[in-house]
């Protein structure tokens, strides 16, 4: 059993990580935290309590920050729409928000557990995460690894050099990545390979049920966010593969880079820097610290049978 | 009564700063905050305690964050030496540590009282202050106003365009600048009026007792630092400047100005650009947000009177 | 007929970007200026009157920038060698350099000419196009357009976000994108395709005489630096894509784009940032300014094949 | 006699600089050449002539850089007017442009004089400048020294940080302050103290005649402005400061620094970095280039006889 804490901004591809957190066998989900991002923070945590609710999902959630460390805040609405998960019908919530702040929640789970145990999957701006450490840097040290949907080695999203939720606070991500943990960075370049496909929507509808209805619901919506925005075909599910990832690492190959991210570009702030180790052209380009692991080619089968395996759970 | 919060480095200056501040009948020290800064966090918080053994001071110590947000971590050895208050016999602390982290009493003890009813004085990094109003926004609307000695309107003294304290944490100083709460800047351009002249040497020797004898020991390193560094004939009192304007507002003129804490320049990061609201010629210059009050003028001798009486009181 | 004035830095792949254009039917080298970049001015130079004797062309070739306009001069010597053209046997110039200096030929050549007339080939740092455009601005309506190999749309070479040509004169490139001229972006994307296989080996080899050996010698040594520093399997042909896209413009595919050049980063200074203007979700990424044409998809065998005539016609 | 040559954007104290220029007996004034800044390059250019026309100076005149390396082009309209020069009657041209281009004529000029002969004075942004070493760097070792209106170590007129020339073309800025030659840097610091008070609108008014006439006009309007935009009781003579400095070094004294031109800041950009060689605390701030002499204090005294003596002169 993995423990895993997560922190996200739900978000059409948060909620399908929470499912996929909450329905397989392997993770122990301990909390969920949340972050202003894909929307403010009254936004998402509500919607991460009704993802809770409809998936029958008990565990603390707790309402993390409300803006980056330094930038002012910026929502996505183009992408994830006025709620933050625009699409299917949302429940009340079905309990109650941990009296908490996110951070310390974070904090005194990591330490009230043995170095080693606690995995941080983080799927939205890395304000909470940063936070954390800059207030208790001794969880540095006791996390197992933090797993982190962010950046790219190509292009970006957000600007053609900057990735969402890097670019939402880039002095979170750069503290982050500067920590000396272990820190696998889940890109675009490789959750741009975890398209939603046909294949999958047949496979998940072929489960029936609320939970199968709400998976359907959220690719529905986002499909035509990034149909119209991006010219996708299919919607990429960027923060499943986080998930996926402690589930089962040879989900994606990985390549070891040193990973900056850019605080003071005109055009290129809060993109993700990475100088792969074995480049050797390239070595000049930054300081030399590679210690990251950067994900690089998904196994879409096996991503996907852990989706279909964790919502038909969901459902029975 | 002003009820006043101190996070400080001690540091030689923040220690003449503690003294005002528990020697001054018309300040109510609510409690003591450390931050790494002038020296490791370790070094500051003990001399913080030591300081309040000398002079007998009694509130809250809590230890507050060990590095910048973003920075790697510096300090000012070369200025207040390897103990971060070299020079005078440093007694060992009469009492323990709060077991609260610097931010948390911050945001304790501000939320439980009424608005308007607490200063926050910085006199180091802003780390912790950005830290509190980043864990808990209400903060900035309860606090009456935030002292803050660092920055420059002219030359800095850790670069040419940099003031150690917000080039040690810009990011934390920029998050502490663009709060929405009353700030009052008091930069080098201040505290370079506020030297510890031969006439105030003489003053603080006629008083006598262990505290002078301290506030001596104090200004004669300082002195030496700044004379060997800086060219300096006196040393600055830098941070008692900002207790003194809580107890004294005409303890020194400002003018109204928006700064602004650049973070992306090759040579000038830290700096504060400020921008006076009265200076038409120059309103192009940054985003127009004249809120601070940055201190201009200082009446020297109105300052002085108030140092020499808090050390008078605190060693009778 | 298309008259060109190439700008180039030899270089391996200049030199065939030379051999090209004075191999081609359809291509009038009207001159060859030079400029610091693969190797100092001295050597550029000296190449380029060497590759002119190897194939008995003649045309003025002149001297220009030894520097960028703002950067320290930097090199590629482990990628091009000490002599900036390493591996070929090198013969003593046929010719004098033209006196002019490359920036004077420049103006000169193109006030000369109709508007539309000359297209510009620039396949080094971009220094001379900005100082003939800087000192002589009416050669921006006069040129027909500017085909610049440079920069990058995903990953650069120099560093992790900058291409070489871009990297080296950040400043130059910038001015020459800004420039109200059409520009046509050859960048590394495009030229990472146009690779020297066995398959073009062995037909140049096919062609025999001294033309030829050179050819093979100059992919020999520039095969073995990108095998051992970039891990190629064989060696891109960048700077000939250029003068092929003039030959015949279905070479390569195009894309609208706008290009900015990040001069202040502190990862990614000489990173061209490439905003294309069909996705939507990155517009507000830059300023918008859809006026260049970035290279995307080329056409291997096609310009394999113009690459196989030139030289067979050259050796006749 | 020093002979110099005058780059300049007319401008009200660039008309000054030219007056004193030609009319002190110990400056042989080669040619003025013109470079867009307080207005666009027509309408200084026709000032500069202008201003010839005044005071029966011929020497070459020739128009140079329309706009920056890099940067926009932006005038100073708000202080010099829509003229470049509003305030006094201009006259017509009495001769015509040489018909070279600025960096033409100023790179001919110091090749065709002895190393060490020429001093080159630059009261405009530094593209003229820039371009000239740029495309023929010998002129850097043959040039005796450049002395450089542009630039303070305290704060700019622009922005809070940086001052106008330098403001308006930092590339070309920092290319100058970089160049192995020796340079004087005479900043606001400095020419702030060059005021034309009312004494010395009274010597000149007691003078009489056209050249009288005409710079009183200039400092009527000129301190209309300062007075306007900037408070100032008197109008700055920055411009004239460089010559003066060419004709009597102790017309102010200098400290040696390091120059450094922010070009990346946000709040910075155009900002001189000045880190003074005696000042040792800040010895870390920049890279340690101490070859600039930046002026400190003004003699104006001295001064303001050299203005008026020139005037009395030139109305003779």
């Amino acid at each position: 059993m993995h423990k895993i804490i997560l922190d996200c901004d739900p978000g059409h591809d948060d909620a399908i990580a929470i499912l996929l957190a909450a329905g397989n066998p392997m993770i122990d989900l301990l909390a969920i935290t949340t972050v202003a991002g894909n929307q403010t923070i009254e936004k998402v945590t509500r919607n991460a309590l009704s993802v809770c609710a409809i998936a029958g999902i008990e565990v603390p959630v707790a309402r993390g920050a409300d803006r980056p460390l330094v930038e002012p805040q910026r929502v996505a609405g183009d992408i994830h729409g006025a709620s933050g998960l625009d699409g299917p019908v949302l429940p009340a919530p079905a309990f109650v928000l941990d009296e908490r702040h996110a951070v310390t929640l974070l904090v005194d789970t990591v330490m009230a557990h043995e170095p080693g145990e606690i995995t941080l999957v983080a799927t939205g701006p890395l304000t909470n995460i940063a936070l954390a450490m800059l207030t208790e840097p001794a969880i540095v040290d006791r996390v197992k690894r933090v797993v982190v949907m962010g950046g790219a080695y190509t292009r970006g999203n957000t600007t053609p050099a900057a990735e969402f939720n890097i670019a939402v606070d880039p002095e979170a991500a750069e503290a982050v990545f500067r920590g000396s943990w272990d820190v696998t960075m889940v890109g675009l370049d490789l959750t741009h390979q975890a398209l939603a496909t046909t294949e999958l929507h047949e496979r998940v509808r072929a489960i029936g049920g609320p939970v199968s209805r709400f998976v359907l619901d959220v690719w529905e919506f986002f499909g035509q966010t990034y149909r119209s925005v991006y010219g996708f075909e299919h919607p990429p599910i960027h923060d499943a593969c986080c998930v996926a990832a402690v589930i089962d690492p040879t989900v994606f190959t990985t390549a070891r880079a040193d990973v900056r991210v850019e605080l003071r570009g005109q055009w290129t702030r809060g993109m993700t820097v990475v100088d792969f180790a074995d480049v050797l052209g390239m070595h000049h380009g930054t300081g030399r610290d590679y210690r990251a692991d950067v994900a690089v080619q998904l196994d879409w089968g096996r991503f996907a049978d852990l989706v279909v395996d964790a919502i038909t759970r969901l459902g029975e």
